[in-house]
């Protein structure tokens, strides 16, 4: 940053204009422009209030557009992509999240010179950091209350993910925690439905989990999924404090930027961010936001753990942008506050994956959670958190997993059956 | 709706695997499945919770796939479109807008499977609408407390979008009042920053309308734009209320659903519903939202207004899509509340657009708003409102515009300026 008053985001863009000409459309329509001039727009107030174009790096050409309906220019047969860098006055907006959005992630994704435009990174100035929390617990407040120093936390998702009552969620959680389970966590699809309701679950749930903490003096540590209305949030927030428990969770593009705030801002849990329908804003190549620029601003309103799917999963995502993912929630935000996240690596992820996900976050500062890939596990559920922790601690320690399995008879189980 | 205790949703999928594979897969990824056979997943809980493949039906086909990442069966060289329905037993969720947005439209963009995938619509049990308040005003409500029967109302947004103070704010508005206009909103891009404070412009602001009001008997709606945090959205609300104003704005891909919903709850003046960051979600001909689900979903949450887009537009939608959008805001959502919203017509519109946008509304009950469509009129402010209102006046009256020009000099004007 080289302006601590400006806001700056950087772009993909794929358009048949002039790039330049495209880019500054960009920032008059994002600031103080709009289809044609208007009397107001004096060069005073453009300078104190315009968008800047503050970077264009061409990139290559393609020769039709990604993204129907775009204008073309007399030259139209070529569709130039380029990386493009606007800045905003902070004065504009404020360090206002919500505000933010509509400002860097607007009404840009539609307009007409481009055939493709995605929000690739953004920076902040630290009226930012002095606005909002950050993750009040990051990966040091994770291990201490879960208590695991050194190495990843193995976690799993109860399965099936919607169907159990709370009574039978709880004695899988028992299962679970007997097995030596160091996170558990709900599926996105289960929150308060009548079939389970969240304050019976949160009951069972840490009945099981008290108990095993009292015999073993391990506390399993549940993300108990909270998403709903502010209020809703907030009281289910401290049922779970209430009753012992050590973490919330919330689907964020359920939630939204508004109500995350709020809970970030009354959380005294890590929260557990799950990114469930992130594919829409995604999956096109050429449209909406990477994950750097979204997760910062999640980060920001507090979220501890986020989600960046998995190595091998069963998912549309390759490899590289799931290791992209993980690495950008270290990139620090803040020069006084990095805000780090926990990345949390899911989806299809079993014994197979452990050296992979651990060299993919470059440390073992993370979370991994295996769905069927513990409770499927051929000799129960015990058995199938037994294979995943060796599967680490065979990763950790350098060792091939195959060799160490010779020994450890839950891992061989794993490796035959997954 | 043939069951009132389950929700349907609509998609577009294009897929290489067999469609009806392709679309179980969907259903149990969005319900109780998961990769593989986990040991509680019983068939009766399977009876009880799984979604259900309610409707298949083939379109097209397609030799590449549309956007990356697939897996391909044996024949993966066609990609076969398709429309397929799912429905979910209430039960899973109870009626709960964020986590409806989990289940409908959460991990599902990125399955393996798929090409392509876009939600189209949704319909819901009534118990959502025992739930949520829908839109507490409509077109009925934004009617009366505008003072503006039997035509559209004519409205414009503050220009330029960001850089007038709240005092030019100020007197801008009073210009607009003079000239008559119905409706004034605030840019999505002005909120409460330093150079703009909210509380300041609302000050100014509603001074020349209760000032105009006073001297006319004609009071014009002005939707502030509070988009921001919950206590904050709800603060700024209470003083439009308290100033005598008649209309709150917010950005609901900025706020997001739980922040919307608390808005809607607390709400004693119409929402003006902005849709700014929409096109990351619905750009993609094959991956997203469609216009239908995605405004459901606010309406039931509260919103009054929504931006459609305009006929002409500077934006990629064409006037199908515009049309179509418009439309389906007349969708009743429920038997006993169709839960309508008011179309709101914007985006370089400006006197030429009038006839095209009243057929596409199909009826006078829209709102229509040009920012430089009416400031940027050659002869003033005023001009340009009296030429917008007599635009539309000439074709409410089913009289060619050109013709009702000949004796209306603003209209005239306006015609050979834009």
């Amino acid at each position: 940053m080289t302006d601590p008053t400006r806001i700056e985001a950087d772009y993909l863009i794929e358009t048949a204009y002039p790039p330049e000409q495209a880019a500054e459309i960009m920032a008059g329509e994002q600031s103080s422009g709009t289809f044609r001039p208007v009397p107001g727009e004096t060069p005073e107030l453009k300078e104190r209030a315009a968008a800047r174009v503050e970077r264009l790096e061409l990139l290559g050409t393609v020769e039709a557009p990604s993204l129907p309906g775009s204008g073309q220019t007399i030259d139209g047969q070529v569709y130039q992509q380029a990386h493009v860098t606007l800045s905003w006055p902070l004065d504009n907006l404020g360090p206002s999240l919500p505000n933010l959005i509509a400002t860097i992630a607007g009404n840009l994704f539609e307009l007409k010179p481009f055939s493709g435009l995605r929000l690739l990174d953004v920076r902040l100035p630290s009226a930012f950091a002095a606005a909002y929390p950050g993750p009040k617990f990051g990966m040091d407040g994770t291990r201490r209350l879960a208590g695991v120093e050194g190495r990843p936390l193995i976690g799993t998702i109860i399965k099936p993910s919607v169907g159990l009552s709370a009574e039978a969620t709880g004695a899988l959680a028992a299962e679970l925690c007997e097995g030596g389970i160091d996170f558990i966590k709900d599926d996105e699809l289960q929150a308060d439905g009548p079939a389970c309701p969240f304050d019976d679950r949160v009951h069972a749930v840490m009945a099981a989990v008290n108990a095993a903490a009292d015999r073993t003096g391990k506390k399993t540590m549940v993300a108990f999924n909270l998403t709903g209305e502010i209020d809703e949030m907030r009281r289910r927030h401290d049922l779970v404090l209430a009753e012992g428990g050590t973490c919330i969770m919330a689907s964020v593009t359920g939630v939204g930027m508004s109500g995350m705030i709020a809970l970030g801002r009354h959380t005294e849990l890590p929260i557990h961010a799950h990114r469930c329908g992130w594919g829409a804003l995604t999956r096109s190549p050429v449209l909406g936001w990477a994950y750097p620029a979204w997760s910062k601003l999640w980060r920001l309103a507090g979220a501890d753990h986020m989600h960046v799917n998995g190595i091998d999963n069963k998912f549309t995502e390759d490899n590289d942008s799931v290791i992209a993912s993980a690495r950008s929630l270290s990139d620090p935000m803040f020069e006084a506050n990095p805000m780090r996240a926990v990345p949390v690596f899911s989806s299809g992820q079993t014994v197979h994956q452990a050296p992979a996900t651990l060299a993919a976050a470059g440390s073992p500062d993370l979370l991994v959670t295996a769905g069927g890939g513990v409770v499927a596990h051929p000799d129960g559920v015990a058995a199938g958190v037994m294979a995943m922790r060796e599967a680490y601690d065979a990763a950790l320690s350098g060792i091939e997993v195959q060799d160490y399995a010779k020994d450890h008879p839950a891992l061989a189980a794993a490796l035959e059956a997954y």
